[in-house]
């Protein structure tokens, strides 16, 4: 019987450590789903993404490893999903050990192991990315000049 | 007879309007080989990568649209290419208008039409990246302070 697996992710600024897990992921079973997440629900996580939703999903999809890409929009399609698409397993990276173990009475859940998860913080230090509280305390060093200077002038 | 298109890029920080490219040239043929520049070639060429040549090649293989990845590390070789691949057709994105039309003795040569770049810039803009000349501004700015600073401790 095909073995259908399902991982749920934002995958924005797609890297390398977003391939690796898709393709580990894929090994488990003979098709891969993945649901990525929608800008409106990253909101509601209070969570922002750098690249819109449209051309997150694309890319997944268009990965060899990904059979079906899937919006994923509210807390609880999950159960949902699993149902639908008569998954096996549910897998998802190391840093959701043990989060989503309420699924196991629907499938297999799969924590995939540590890997070298390289990727997201050196491309981030590599990218010097500035961050809202990088600017903020710039703009506030800004301000604290501009009174000093304000003073003298 | 299969109909071979051969691309050669750079590919860092893998987005939406690399795989629309790709997508774009294997739609004028039946196979994609994607030559993916070597970070030594990089250097030559003296461009600056954020994502290491074994990454960037990595998520180009894993593209569904292509077929082959080789690493691009020298000039000469797109001649080579595209006799030992049978190449039909060399294509590239519209920036490149016009700059490879030497190898039309060898295979056909087609400049994909503009499409909206959005992703480049947007995407730089939106990463907020620093770059060189921003932190060179911000320590020169720092250094002009720590002086001030200093005559007045």
């Amino acid at each position: 019987m095909k073995k259908t697996v399902i991982t749920y992710g934002t995958f924005d600024l797609f890297h390398i450590g977003h391939l690796n897990l898709l393709n580990n992921l894929k090994s488990l079973g003979d098709e891969l789903i993945v649901a990525v997440s929608t800008d409106e629900f990253n909101t509601l996580k209070g969570k922002k993404t750098i690249v819109p939703f449209e051309d997150r999903i694309e890319i997944v999809r268009n990965i060899k490893s990904v059979d079906l890409a899937i919006p994923e929009s509210d807390w609880q399609q999950k159960e949902k999903n699993i149902k639908e698409f008569n998954v096996s397993i549910f897998g998802m990276g190391h840093d959701w050990q043990n989060k989503f173990n309420d699924l196991k009475v629907f499938c297999e859940v799969i924590y995939l192991p540590r890997t070298e998860d390289v990727s997201s913080t050196s491309l981030k230090q590599k990218l010097k990315i500035l961050d809202r509280s990088h600017i903020t305390d710039l703009k506030h060093t800004l301000d604290l000049i501009s009174s000093i200077v304000e003073r003298f002038e």
